[in-house]
């Protein structure tokens, strides 16, 4: 059961048909709803931890005392004053995208992605940009590489979806909030990194500059494109230096989060992690 | 329309009753039928090509000429002969995993891949393990890398599934059938590295080896565990040396595919590409 402080005030929701819960349902649903409304769901313990700690702001805790076991809400309430609702197990089940994430789910505000609220403490930062990446598994595994090579941000450009869409959250394992990121079109992109003197490494198979022969100890940016058809001409027209991973296979078709992952450790290897 | 020389002879199906039709809708959902007959479903020209050139036996082609566009199934009967079956459109829909794959299907027999069928071209092989690996998206892009690489064998330790699942053929985008590929018992895979003097790295989150540290150039075999759970015991006291990716993320937590491919890298740059 779920430990519970007597100053926090709980409405209780049981049924299917209450306005939150549908609005719930939209927003795990509808990019345009969260667009809209600037709010995106959160689920289970972790991600929502994670959230906080990456400095996302809860509306709402929802949490279903029969499927918490021994997790105490306050951990999500001591810093932020959200709205508490406690709801039954059958409408857990319903706004819940698997079925036993520990009870807790929470609305949360998205972030501001705009470029101009990125930040950089490195004088040479290392920044990872994907153009128009499509399926969620590429993005979220993009976004956990990321995190594990403490890049200095992560830049989408003309995205194709909503960053908060439950199945990239769910895939980038909450690197969705641990990482710098920042959204805009490529345009936008490539004059935010010239303005920032980063130079610009365009993975392209039509490259003939090997990877491993680039110094990327300098502020760089290693920028990918989509696995069906590579990066946009604008991209490779501001190209500071177009790259290539040699390939010797029959196939050579690589995930783009492998060839991003590739890419990214090469320059960790000349920083010296 | 299928263009169709006259010594062909086609039988035509045109009920999903057809025991033809109910063997196929089987092997594409049973391992145990696959690993009962051996054989397997392939599907769509670019697959069947793939396997056709790796060496794959054509026991059944199946055609829909509604379907075809201007495929002519003239090139996948050439070196072999196969059966041919003529499909009607509702039969097609029912046994295809995509409904537009072309109108073009393959029953193929499996290879074997014991051990003791893995021969090198090379005196110094890079040989990717993997042990116990669960989603056939991970298994799909730790394929793609291995043929992107030319590395001279993948060998899986203790499978959870057998190779041929439609998925795992899908997400390999045909790797599966570029690769040489050998599957057998944690056990059997230490032996025969042991046997063939291959060098036994293990990825492994406490190891204090940095990757980058170590000498690929000799004939080396990079072990990667689960993502959840590692690499078991056996493996950890078999290996020639731990190795760990460094990370400085607040989750470090990578795709096994994105690691195996920094790795594989790694050697490649070592050895010159």
């Amino acid at each position: 059961m779920a430990i519970f402080t007597m100053n926090m005030e709980a409405k209780l929701v049981s049924s299917a048909q209450n306005p939150l819960v549908k609005s719930i349902i939209l927003l795990k649903d509808k990019s345009r709803e969260r667009r809209k409304t600037g709010l995106f769901v959160g689920e289970g313990q972790r991600e929502i931890e994670l959230a906080l700690k990456g400095g996302y702001v809860l509306k709402t805790l929802l949490f279903c005392p029969e499927l918490m076991g021994p997790t105490s809400i306050e951990a999500f309430t001591k810093t932020t004053n959200p709205e508490i609702v406690q709801v039954s197990e059958s409408v857990y089940g319903k706004i819940a995208h698997r079925g036993t994430t520990e009870g807790v789910m929470a609305l949360m505000q998205s972030k501001n992605h705009a470029l101009k609220n990125i930040s950089f403490e490195s004088k040479t930062p290392l920044v990872l940009v994907a153009e128009a990446p499509e399926k969620p598994g590429n993005i979220g595994a993009l976004l956990r590489t990321a995190d594990a090579a403490a890049v200095d941000a992560v830049l989408i450009a003309n995205p194709k979806s909503d960053l908060y869409s439950p199945n990239i959250i769910r895939s980038s394992v909450g690197c969705l909030f641990t990482n710098q990121i920042g959204v805009g079109t490529t345009d936008e992109i490539i004059d935010f990194l010239q303005t920032n003197q980063i130079k610009i490494y365009c993975a392209a198979l039509t490259a003939s500059k090997n990877y491993v022969e680039c110094d990327f100890k300098a502020a760089s940016a290693l920028v990918m494109g989509t696995e069906a058809t590579g990066l946009t001409e604008k991209w490779l027209q501001n190209s500071g230096q177009n790259i290539i991973i040699p390939m010797q296979g029959e196939i050579d078709s690589m995930n783009v989060s492998v060839s991003a992952a590739i890419l990214i450790f090469e320059a960790k290897r000349q920083r010296g992690f």
